[in-house]
């Protein structure tokens, strides 16, 4: 197992920024300021084409840290942010571009190829999380959510199916196919989110893919818009539930 | 017009709660402290057989007035909370219970009867907002959102589709025939809920109600459970929803 190094830091706002390694994985941790106790952790994934710095994982993991007093990770996907492509990355990648370019859908590329990559990204997040415990100001046994829409639900299935230690999630905006077979499997409180007229996703196949998740308490936030259109308020809302379900540590 | 009257005050945890009346309409009115300026009105409404003060509604009132500052106003439905019964309402009362001791679905009998207290309600609403909007604390030409769920969504569609002074609106858990064609004219923002598993209400018919709204900003909330299970932490949604649309006056 290979510990984590930090290579990093900034602060800004009370919020704590650390770049870090674990191996050849390069993440980065947001965390409140240092000098409490033990704070629960939420494990963030970027969606496809992006990378852990993306506007928008420092804009979510910065409400979660203030809001909540918690820590948040991200780590750039297999071949994402400057890490490097397979074969299977540079075919897909350029199949997905044609398909874009000729208005084709992309499912059936987007699908398959983000099924590959969650195969080499869940060992990838559970080293992350082994490493992450041993920090002193996150610890074994504590509160692990995971947060992740788009390809970020197709690596996130897999991984919390795969991972007792994470006991709520926030997915949405993902094909059910073949997913919603690992998602039965899933129990731990779900908020999902999905776009009332994406243009990539068949809206009964969103719907299906909530349905799947076997979990008591789930919540499906379902707004009008295009794909990329999810409104801002629903990091707000993601943030409260993490901090319904891990605990308010702030 | 009638005035409204004031019948009784108390206070607690920094809300005042006022009984009122404006003509022959019992209300209920829950306002911040004393001494700020004019601030937003959310009128609310409440479920089929229960009344103005029935649990949820001092719960949800002072969620909203804590978090925004804000007043609500609840007033008792037609035949509702000892106001006087119609023989309409003494006739489908009696049906109802009738329904729901030998198991039959009862969408067929609280359609037709929660449309008909609305034709009585929804001019009653009207001059009850009159009337608030005369109280210096409120004034005219301020903000004015609806809360309603259940049997208040019967009333308050047909209510907000007739009354430009409303301009946010929570609904949820109802029947689509034919409130959604009234539904299709109303554009302001909605946030809607509905049970997954509700027993009275089929899926497809709440999502059916949630698609006619003509607003281009509306968000579904669905839950897992049955149709009474509704979670609190949407009260603390609404709240948050009619703050943002509302203007944060605390």
């Amino acid at each position: 197992m290979s510990s984590l190094k930090f290579t990093a830091e900034t602060s800004s706002d009370g919020v704590v920024e650390r770049d870090f390694t674990v191996g050849e994985i390069p993440g980065v941790l947001w965390s409140p300021a240092p000098g409490r106790d033990r704070a629960p952790l939420v494990l963030m994934g970027h969606g496809g084409g992006t990378h852990k710095k993306w506007p928008a994982m420092p804009g979510r993991a910065r409400r979660i840290v203030a809001e909540c007093g918690f820590h948040v990770a991200v780590i750039d996907a297999p071949g994402h942010g400057g890490r490097p492509r397979t074969e299977t990355d540079e075919r897909e990648i350029a199949v997905m571009k044609r398909a874009m370019a000729a208005g084709e859908p992309v499912g059936p590329i987007v699908v398959p190829y983000n099924l590959d990559i969650a195969e080499r990204a869940v060992p990838e997040w559970r080293a992350t999380l082994d490493a992450l415990q041993e920090l002193p100001e996150i610890g074994a046994g504590g509160p692990v959510g995971y947060y992740g829409l788009n390809m970020a639900t197709a690596i996130g299935i897999p991984l919390v199916a795969a991972e007792p230690r994470i006991t709520a999630a926030v997915f949405g905006l993902f094909w059910p196919h073949p997913l919603s077979e690992t998602a039965k499997r899933i129990t731990i409180p779900i908020e999902f989110a999905l776009q009332w007229d994406d243009e990539h996703i068949d809206r009964q196949a969103g719907l299906e893919l909530f349905e799947a998740f076997g979990s008591k308490e789930k919540t499906l936030h379902a707004n009008v818009g295009a794909h990329k259109d999810l409104p801002r308020f629903e990091a707000d809302s993601a943030a409260r539930f993490f901090g319904r379900h891990l605990g308010q540590a702030a």
